[in-house]
């Protein structure tokens, strides 16, 4: 029984799928100041920045951004906690037979918590836990998929077999937002120190909003910046 | 005091902010039954049939249209009560001293409603009702209008001397949607008989809706043609 | 013509349709950390002031506040922008013939605005302009309200006959929301120096805002405490 | 290693945290053709009958009911699809220690599935078949409990260690939606042959749906019947 681990959580942007840029953020915007004849000139990085400071979020809706993400289940379940202005699409293991990839945190990860809930910190592992950590991860994800193999293959129903699958399991999903949406995302699901408010994210769903930051950084640069310049704060 | 009259209300695509198409949308229904692995091949138009029918809502959301529109105060009353997948900014009376443009319905508007609330149909006028409307039209709106300008003159700030405007007066925003939220509207904002549910919009919105579906048959056909195909039920 | 005059903005909540206390609160929050345990007890100030404080908004949403609102078309159309979390029922200009009741900005109202959009700072007018403004008002809503009704008595349908009506027309709405929404609303639409983020909202609208603040402070005293202490910022 | 098995899923309507009613949706749509006069009179099943059939939809937002639902991950899944009108608190595997109780369909579940994606039918398994999968079912609900809590003893957090859970693993959640969200949630996932509509949830989420469906029934009586008289369809 063959089983794939994986430690890489990734958002890849679908660059066929995109629509908006600073300039339409800033043209949205001035339909509010110059109606129809709004066009997209002036100087845009002021603009966005007082859009930004001053929370007039509505300009940043009018774009729109797409991800294929490849995370596991239980940052799924996290990602789609999130529902104005996200639209999913996802795996079902109704219709398929899933495929055995999954989650092995990596030796990177910190795996002790320390303080009270809301506000963990993490600090490393010992050698031993990280082997202890592996090996569970290793031993129950073989049996789990064990047990589904053997459901299915007596003429069970996928529905019902995956039922023993753990939320380790990797899952893919289309993620569409707009950049509202998306900061709002980030400013939950990233922890800087330089943020206003202060957010404790897991750190896997944190990898998945780091890559979509990065997209965001590229294809809307001034509204990134002013985003950061104002304390990561979602309009 | 010159004022424009205006019976043209319109809803103009920006080809620059758009994303979306057929194959993007049976890319991300793909994704529950393939997985990551899903991409822009295979039969479209069966799929988007299927998922038209069977009411899959979510893989028509990954897509975005704008539009400009230019249309009365009442009118843009009625549009945005739209909630979900829907993203506006309009021209703000607080903000800019807005422009004499006012609505006067043509000769072809039937002025006349018959029946109950809910369900009226509408005839031609008179001439003589024609006569009336046009004049009337005419005269408060001057009215407003001088009154406007008077106050303004006087230094009265714009928010407080916009107060007589009415709801006749032409406003532009720009508003973007996904094709889902698009469907939705037009089962809600156009008349047609063959559509499974009846709809009673006021016909100067149903006009806004006409452009827009027009530009929804151009950059989705497949997914207009099943849409119109299942009864105009938004999936 | 007999039309009324009002300067009086009022949103009423409706005691009968109201869900929903700080317990509530607390108990969803707890059902987090406890599962299906979460009973209504312990500490109920301090959990709700770490809930507010680090943002974890979803707990406010599971309440409900009704409220009937009485105010000008104006004040309404930035109302309904506020799509989250929000519902509505408004006075039809399509289904019912309206009644003459006209927003007039009392004496106290300030009418000259200072500075640029965005940032508007008011000082009273003169007395020549209240003077102004009382009359233009008066003068334009008039007119307005009789060429209403002559198209009325012509037998023009009611939604084209109101195309000459002002956006200072009164006009009552039924708005149902929970305490995320509420608190969002309340951040945008009242403009308090304490408040970590600076609005602008219009007088008008902030007159309804004030009349929602106070029954969320009488239903809600614990959320609304966190909500102040904490800079009036919507988790 | 006790771990608790359970094919009971639930969702228990909160009494102590419920707006509205038949007669207050009444009230909501007539403030549409009476304005602030609006009461709590006049012949409620017709109106709400008429509202149904021509899709009047928001009259029906004025309301809330909350559940806390008991149901295994997969079904929490596809539940908090539904964004729109819903709001949710869970258990989180991150702040606290899971407890092991676990989903095995009882002996009436259909376990093979014919038919093609998306219109499945179920037909009841073989005596072997519940075999196999009660067995299946059991030893990777333990392994994986085993492994959980072994990782929890060296000091992985909670947070590392959940990872080898599997989706059959009961969570708790508390769900607000209100009437027309609910109607919404139920024209999906209940299957019921005189449905406009057809639909083919999973029989675990329908047994969530079944209840919140009885609580609707009896809270929402007239609401319920022109519900159910008009083909489950959502307005």
């Amino acid at each position: 029984m063959t089983i794939a681990q994986r430690s890489e959580i990734t958002a890849t942007l679908d660059p066929d799928n995109l629509a908006g840029s600073d300039a339409k953020i800033c043209q949205a915007a001035r339909v509010s100041t110059l109606g129809s004849a709004a066009a997209e000139s002036g100087e845009a990085s002021g603009l966005i920045n007082y859009l930004m400071r001053d929370r007039h979020g509505s300009p940043f809706e009018h774009g729109q951004l797409s991800f294929l993400v490849e995370a596991p289940i239980f940052v799924a379940r996290e990602f789609m906690r999130h529902r104005a202005g996200w639209s999913y699409n996802e795996t079902s293991g109704r219709y398929r037979e899933l495929v055995p990839v999954f989650y092995i945190p990596d030796r990177k990860r910190p795996l002790v918590q320390e303080g009270k809930p809301g506000a963990y910190t993490f600090v490393d592992g010992t050698h031993e836990q990280y082997g202890i950590t592996r090996w569970e991860h290793e031993q129950a994800y073989r049996t789990a998929w064990s047990s589904y193999q053997r459901m299915l293959k007596a003429g069970v129903a996928k529905e019902i077999a995956r039922d023993v699958l753990p939320v380790g399991l990797f899952t893919s999903f289309y993620a569409t937002c707009n950049p509202r949406s998306l900061m709002h995302f980030l400013s939950l699901r990233t922890r800087v120190p330089s943020a206003t408010f202060p957010s404790f994210p897991q750190q896997e769903i944190e990898k998945v909003a780091q890559d979509m930051e990065e997209a965001f950084a590229e294809h809307f640069p001034l509204t990134y910046i002013a985003y950061t310049n104002n304390g990561r704060v979602c309009p």
